[in-house]
């Protein structure tokens, strides 16, 4: 796969869409399918992107942006730039060194990485191959014993939050998953629980639900946040609310921050696009917690709009994916630079010098 | 037809779209056309279906949905999932079984089954053959006593509702039925009226509209009901109802439950789909009795959104009736199964444990 | 040309569009563009059929239409349906019977005749040929003489109501005549003007816009239509008129009758659709005139959508054209029946058992 | 080109697109696709275009408008027709007379050009070869020096005003300008800073963001404006403001005169439609400057509905262009003798026989 990256890299890649384009011809048409997929119809999926189409900035000028700056900080960790890596997992599917690459690609950009708990790649392994910022992304195990001895690892590996996902009690169906049979090749495993939770022999469709449907708790309630609290010193992050009341009863719960999220598209394909739901999450939260956004991200017009909105910073996953596709760490460092130089544009020609200047006077919905 | 239909059983049939592909390879071209049709441009036939994409759900996060449950009773009655069978004539044409092997299928699924009275199958042989819980449709014919016969058959049959169709004075129009001259093949017959409503010989176009149109009675009105109600103790639900004044009428009148409904966008064209009327006819009901609605669904999250917007639960006749046709009585199961999984995942993906818990909120007009 | 209809009409013509693909395939090229065409870029043309979809009908069930009545008074005289002929001109480029053969067809069908100034029979033997009601479309010529003259002779002929229409200052373009250069094939003459008003011989693009703008009078005004009502006996309409304050002052000046259209989105591109104004202009004018509207008509859910919106009847101009096109008068008459037909149902369908039931709160904008 | 030029010209070029097909057959693919191109995903090109559709002219009837005038004053100055020429850069490589062609074919219409800071022929060679109404587009040099240089030669040179362009701190990404390289051909230079401002000798990508970003200064602020008007006895404009607190601030400044512009959807791909924020500008300046827009402008409705939405004239760019492309100086005439009859029959249509009757009820937004 080396040298056709390498090809690839080569290639005048200007968009994160030229990255996808690129990636959709090297990865196995089941891989490409399985991380572009939305849910069922993809309502949720096309719906967190065309909603991007209904803002507008309204730009100011006259405003000195000679010299921008995209830095800003997030949970009191300074980043160069407010686009921090989704949790993702299965990495190696797109690329050998998998999560690896994309951790210390994230390093060099001087931004957060977040582990999948469902990574090719252990915690430990990734935490020594890259000393870059690291959040841990967790999933509830019916085993609590097991759950808890995961934060216990990220605690002591050095990450430093955990992101709890609260929007998948079960996985939602993506097509192309259950009619190609989705699975992990001969020698890739969920690297964090090697030993500890079995990969299910006999499954039909995706193996991906018939994992999760055999070891992750569909009973979690925020009595399972409190008790998560209790066991970590490290802030905790609900990724996947939506509903402003969901993000209020967080605060109330103590959380350190939320990411708005459906999940990419990818659970309930009736969900409000991440974008429109960001909008009313900030009314609500007004301003008691960090609010972090992913879904239907893909360029820096976008990332300013989500800014605007109320967002201190967004989260990508495909896009680095399609950059850790085509060039491992180098391909998602181009996407990220890539992002970077279209949001400084973006702020630039918006009137912003720095995020702070990001107001939600600058969003409009398009009028038409 | 048996070996095929086996055949298509075989193949991965993931949606009720899947379900009607198959149909329609299976079926004669006039046949596929008949059930599918709507009425004219097909203006309402489309807009059940978009209507549905004009909703989406604000899932909750963080409830316990380990054990979800479909369960719901329905004027009364225990169902297993709040998807019942729409009436639906001629089902012989759809499959060799006919009526007989959707009403199995019902039954098997616990769910209520609706006789047409234009079945192809007698309501006395379909209560013969399945012992599940039956309501009986019923036109009004301009013979009242054939009517009134009809109604102490289906009481003297066991059927436990009588579902008045109040929305087919006359035939809508259906271009392709016009065009082809849709017709019975030899043999097949309106098996409850056999020997007392002749069909007519001589006609062109539909045969359909050249039945009803010598038959049944479009001067009725709420006396009729009234009438109906006079002679016979089974509930009466009136099916066709989009108005809230009619609705609010139709309680008043003592009615017992309502399906919001345009027929399938098979009669008046320019009607509202049917999902947003239920949005309108429950805020004017206000739970002064039960509502069923029809039309335009195609998947478990068209279910919730009917649910989270005042249904008791939905009818299905088109999905079935492909099922019906690939399957006979496993392709009814087939379907019915299916969407009591995706009803399930979506309840479980939306922080509803029951159905009681799919609440106004849950539901918005997409943003867009 | 002769046999070619009997063909055609051999076919079922279900529908207006059915008559207008039977008629695009006998009529020369540019003719069916002439008759087909809007203005410039035909924004308004897309919107005047586009923005019925734009309406819903919120039909009531369980009223008595055994007998459903499509008669209705205009100005007066008896209709058998609320359909009337708008003028048009030049109708035997379409057939060689011309106006004749339209004027036929509307008194068969019982409803009014409408005779453009430009027609290609004059009106005295359009009165000869046909004693249905008939009503003489009016323009203004800069020869007020030439004008009276027109009137008078209408008079004389026993027209009933003279239609001034007042959108027309000039001719909008229509991109396809001025392409091809629209004119009149030799022994073809605007009938009514023969001798009096020369056709322009030197000119480039449409003989239409280059005989309006040598003898129409662009500089009519509300003074003008004082002086017509001051030199005629007959009732006085205007045709043309989409704002409410023109809708109001027409009947301060104690106009008849106002025909809501916008020339079937021929002048001006930038017009609303004909059934959005009607909506505004009802609520302006209150009932203190008869409303007719022209514009995007083609079946029988429109003419509901327009009754219920407040007009008295519509006026229907291509639709017409077409089955001239196919069969002549008998084409006539078959797209009246047709519609009438389509009206009919519509009107059963949505609990109308007569016109006036068509009431306000009938029709609704669709809401998605 | 020029006899190639010629047979374009013998063709009938009905409308702006007819000009912009015909152009696109003559220019080279780069030259044409460095005209056209918008920002990013092109989402406020289209927006400029599309917003224009959203609007509808409730047009008057009855008003005498048998002598149309489009003939207004911009900043004092007598215009044949409210439509102006927007500055636009390199304009030899659409035809090699370049700005010469333009401003003799704005001065032959009695209209004002504005000359580009980047044209290719220099500010003193154009006023010699055209004495029309001029005006000078400022761009802000890194070296105020020169920028002064610029100011004064334009005063010398007789040009009337200063159209200063604030959207444009650095230059927004046009993917075809990236992908092929867009540059100039040999012998082509930025005529008026020849010497002064070195080409960049070594690039990627475009020359012209290469150019832009080594030479102007991103940190103008309002500071800038009043330095301006300091230097000069010229009136200023300020060209790409959308904000109506911009404008607002723009009139506090003294400024004379607002062009209300996204820079032909060049810069932030994410800003509002020119129109709808004209709509906006117009409300909050409320007459206190005259105000100007450009972007999307396509034909004599478009510049009816901006005058009717509060612009004082419009400014046309790429439509005077495909104009230049196909035939020079004849070419630029014959698209504003286009426009400029397209405005007239639009007037006229509309019931407004001057620019300033086209009063603000007479626009809409289009209601569906």
């Amino acid at each position: 796969m080396g040298e056709e990256m390498g090809d690839a890299m080569d290639e005048k890649l200007l968009t994160v869409d030229d990255f996808e384009e690129a990636a959709r011809h090297l990865l196995p048409r089941a891989t490409y399918s399985y991380i572009r997929a939305g849910a069922d119809e993809e309502r949720a999926l096309r719906a967190n992107r065309e909603a991007f189409s209904a803002y507008e900035l309204w730009y100011r000028v006259l405003v000195d942006v000679a010299s921008p700056s995209t830095a800003t900080t997030v949970l009191g960790r300074h980043v160069s730039l407010p686009i921090l890596i989704s949790p993702a997992g299965y990495q190696r599917l797109a690329h050998a060194d998998g999560e690896i690459a994309t951790a210390r690609g994230a390093a060099r950009a001087a931004t957060i990485f977040t582990l999948s708990t469902v990574s090719t790649v252990s915690l430990e392994d990734v935490a020594a191959a890259s000393d870059g910022a690291k959040w841990f992304q967790l999933y509830v195990y019916k085993d609590r014993g097991l759950t808890q001895w995961l934060v216990e690892r990220a605690e002591r590996a050095g990450y430093e939050a955990l992101v709890l996902t609260v929007d998948l009690p079960v996985v939602g169906r993506r097509l192309a998953d259950e009619r190609h049979g989705f699975h992990l090749p001969p020698g890739m495993t969920i690297a964090n629980l090697e030993g500890r939770a079995a990969m299910p022999e006999d499954f039909e469709g995706s193996l991906l639900t018939a994992y999760f449907s055999a070891h992750l708790d569909p009973s979690v309630t925020w009595k399972d946040v409190a008790w998560l609290r209790s066991i970590t010193h490290l802030p905790v992050i609900l990724k996947g609310i939506v509903r402003p009341d969901d993000a209020s009863r967080a605060v109330d719960e103590g959380v350190e921050a939320i990411v708005v999220s459906n999940h990419g598209g990818r659970q309930l394909d009736t969900a409000p696009a991440s974008i429109h739901a960001l909008a009313e999450v900030a009314e609500a939260v007004d301003g008691r917690c960090e609010l972090l956004m992913d879904g239907g991200i893909c360029c820096g017009n976008d990332v300013l709009t989500a800014l605007a909105l109320g967002a201190r910073a967004v989260m990508v996953g495909r896009a680095v994916l399609w950059g850790l596709a085509v060039g491992g760490e180098e391909g998602v460092i181009a996407v990220l630079d890539l992002l970077a130089g279209e949001l400084r544009r973006a702020m630039v020609l918006a009137g912003c010098p720095d995020v702070a200047s990001a107001s939600r006077d600058l969003v409009r919905r398009r009028s038409s």
